[in-house]
């Protein structure tokens, strides 16, 4: 090769590896995992829609200020951001809440309560690493309009179902505050700037206690409070016994509405799961505009970051659109869950599905072969059709390798009988079947397998 | 209000009012839209995964150099693409087939033949018009591997089986050519440049007839054989009588396997959907890299553009990783089939599902209507629950405002005697039933609806 020649060869190998590189932080899915995966999807929205709520379907692209108003710039700098052709800038939607409430906000004709879900993609420019991808899912569902602890309940007891839903009931934990309690503690305890102090008691579990005994006498609370303080936030406490932790700690409560509220969501929260709500008075959540109750799920073992997290925010419609519109939700990204699902063997579509394979001897009798398959199709059962010239054995090959349950044969000796050859791929029995009768089992099977006649 | 508030007011109004919009070309959808807009995903992905296709995900953000290779500068106007924070040139995806390729072409373990399909978000910055968003979802169905009628056969049919199970039988057409032929014919017409040929032609029922004759006069074709051509690119024949139409414009057909695969697939097509496929030879398709059977999919009233489009593509792969992998698929876009379902009255689910409202007429029995709640949901059937104090009057409006079939009291006085109030509040028959007898039909009611005991 000459110099010329191997430059234009080098710089073409460059261009097309560059071309065929995924973008860092992206995921490409194959089936192996797009397929379980899908039961995430389908437990989460059938969950959400036993329970009333409505799917809502977001735009992905967003004007970078609907973001400023709620965030200021900090949220700025792990957005994808850009300036469209007409020089705005515009950003790849980094949450849900901002575009759902602005959606809420723009029509005003949603009957109170308005219970929405939606679950799409999400982008965020930060460092990939174990579940934290650059995109991600997130499941989101919040109810509008009234606020009462029944409300607060019901979203938390959702998040509770659909992670019951995947099989994960007594893996995970959900810890619950109340950011009202929590400045109420704080205040007695010395300190003013409630918001600086909710930013350090959020990296509580993160932070080395010397450190943290520190930031908040920095704040304004006496030394000698702080043991006991760090002792209480490190408490869990199963959710039924809250009121008598809150009564250790509040003393006028009986009189408090919001209080009395918290105690009553401590009452009803058990109903929707046993044993799955825990207080934590640590638990506050970074972003600034919760106004109650806070919430996050953690696995038992304590492997993963968060599964899924929320909260009461009162005041953010009005911020918007100077409505105000009473809220809570929450939102569940799709990599943590995934990868407790793996680590605790859940990973999988359970169900041993039902696939048939349709072998054809002889390609002249083609058309019936097609015709049988789309009727098993039909019928909600997968069927495999060969596709090519080739032999019975390595039709029969392939059956197996695409994980056949049942074979189908029909050649000329079939068609010409009007019958088909039924055989069940695991116990190599076989049966000889007209064409109708093998409809008839098709649609009479209910939900069921299509099985061999009764003799 | 003085000149300096006012000035303050006016620009933060107008802030605020820039922030609230939606970005132009992109779409809120609420749940009226988006409730039967899931039948669309639901039936489209079940209806390739009945035919053995597999599911994968994509990023939706590719290096924009992928589709260089591709499709040249002509793409890059249409896309959102941006820098990104390494000064790198990426893109929001505006289609699916490169990141198809680049996904199977960066695996070696993956055994053909690949069906794979798709459904999720692509952007093109166009301007936006009924129909065409800048955010559109699309089905995307592909079989990699093997190369025959057959295998075109699949993948053709799997459309009409979706537009068939969307109800829409008897509404569309699918539009069927085949590059090779119409290359075969052009040049038996004295056209050389067959790329620029097929772009015109991809442009003829758009075209005023004395321009398209002055374009392909231009290309070389005979002035006397134009107008018998115009007339076969007019020509729509059942896909049946396909054969016929063919040996009248090649005469040595019985020799070319091309040809006589295109023959075998025009007779296999039928047994997929009868009376849906026609041969059409105006249908080109404008994406350069097509190699052979192409088709697109249109409304019979030709109110809309098309619905879906694809075809072989058998040299993509090869561009991109140097492997030669025969290809076909299609793209199937969300926004003409959701116009076209509204057009012909089918946007709906169309079952009537039955809803429970679960009335608290006493806050003080709540805990025991969440558990019973929970146990209508977890057998798959949605329940609203009462979520304030308030009398039953209001709960029996809410309950009929949210479209809930049945009606369950629990208060302190069914709580007491271990009973249920149920009513139907269609008919308004009533039943008093006790908690566990409740439970045994739901559980027991298979995929029915729960309906009161014989008595």
């Amino acid at each position: 090769m000459n110099d010329r020649r191997s430059i234009i060869y080098f710089s073409l190998l460059h261009y097309l590896t560059v071309a065929l590189e995924r973008v860092r932080g992206f995921r490409d899915i194959y089936p192996e995992d797009s397929e379980p995966r899908k039961r995430i999807f389908e437990v989460s929205e059938k969950a959400a829609e036993v329970f009333g709520f409505r799917k809502i379907e977001m735009p992905s692209v967003e004007h970078m200020d609907l973001y400023r108003i709620k965030s200021g710039d900090e949220l700025v700098s792990q957005c994808f951001n850009f300036l469209d052709k007409g020089g705005r800038q515009i950003t790849l939607t980094p949450e849900a809440t901002p575009t759902v409430v602005r959606m809420l906000t723009s029509r005003k004709d949603i009957p109170r309560p308005v219970r929405w879900y939606s679950f799409q993609k999400y982008w965020r420019y930060e460092e990939p690493q174990a579940g934290r991808q650059r995109e991600f899912y997130q499941f989101n569902g919040d109810i509008f309009g009234p606020s009462s602890a029944e409300v607060d309940a019901e979203v938390i007891g959702l998040a509770a179902f659909i992670l019951n839903g995947l099989g994960l009931k007594g893996h995970y934990r959900i810890l619950i505050n109340d950011r009202y309690i929590m400045e109420y503690i704080l205040r007695e305890n010395g300190i003013k700037d409630i918001a600086k102090a909710f930013t350090i008691i959020d990296k509580f579990k993160k932070t080395p206690s010397d450190q943290f005994s520190l930031d908040i006498e920095e704040l304004g609370m006496p030394k000698d409070r702080i043991g006991h303080f760090c002792e209480m936030l490190e408490n869990l406490t199963p959710i039924e016994q809250a009121e008598a932790v809150i009564q250790g700690v509040i003393h006028h409560n009986g009189s408090d509405s919001q209080i009395q509220r918290f105690v009553r969501l401590s009452k009803i929260l058990p109903a929707y799961s046993p044993g799955t709500f825990f207080l934590d008075l640590s638990t506050v959540r970074g972003l600034a505009y919760y106004t109650g109750v806070v919430f996050e799920a953690f696995d038992v073992e304590g492997k993963f970051r968060s599964i899924l997290g929320g909260g009461r925010y009162d005041n953010l419609a009005e911020l918007y659109s100077g409505q105000k519109i009473p809220a809570v939700g929450f939102g569940m990204g799709d990599a943590i869950l995934e990868m407790l699902l793996k680590h605790k063997g859940l990973f999988a579509y359970t169900k041993k599905e039902q696939k048939f394979y349709v072998a054809t001897p002889d390609m002249a009798y083609y058309t019936p072969a097609v015709i049988l398959a789309n009727e098993i199709r039909s019928n909600g059962i997968p069927a495999h059709l060969n596709i090519n010239d080739r032999n019975m054995g390595m039709q029969i090959k392939e059956a197996n390798k695409e994980g056949a349950t049942d074979l189908i044969v029909l050649g000329k000796q079939e068609f010409e009988a009007g019958n088909l050859t039924w055989k069940k791929l695991g116990s190599g029995e076989q049966v000889s079947i007209t064409y109708d009768s093998f409809i008839d089992i098709l649609r009479s099977r209910g939900f069921g397998e299509a099985d061999f006649p009764e003799v």
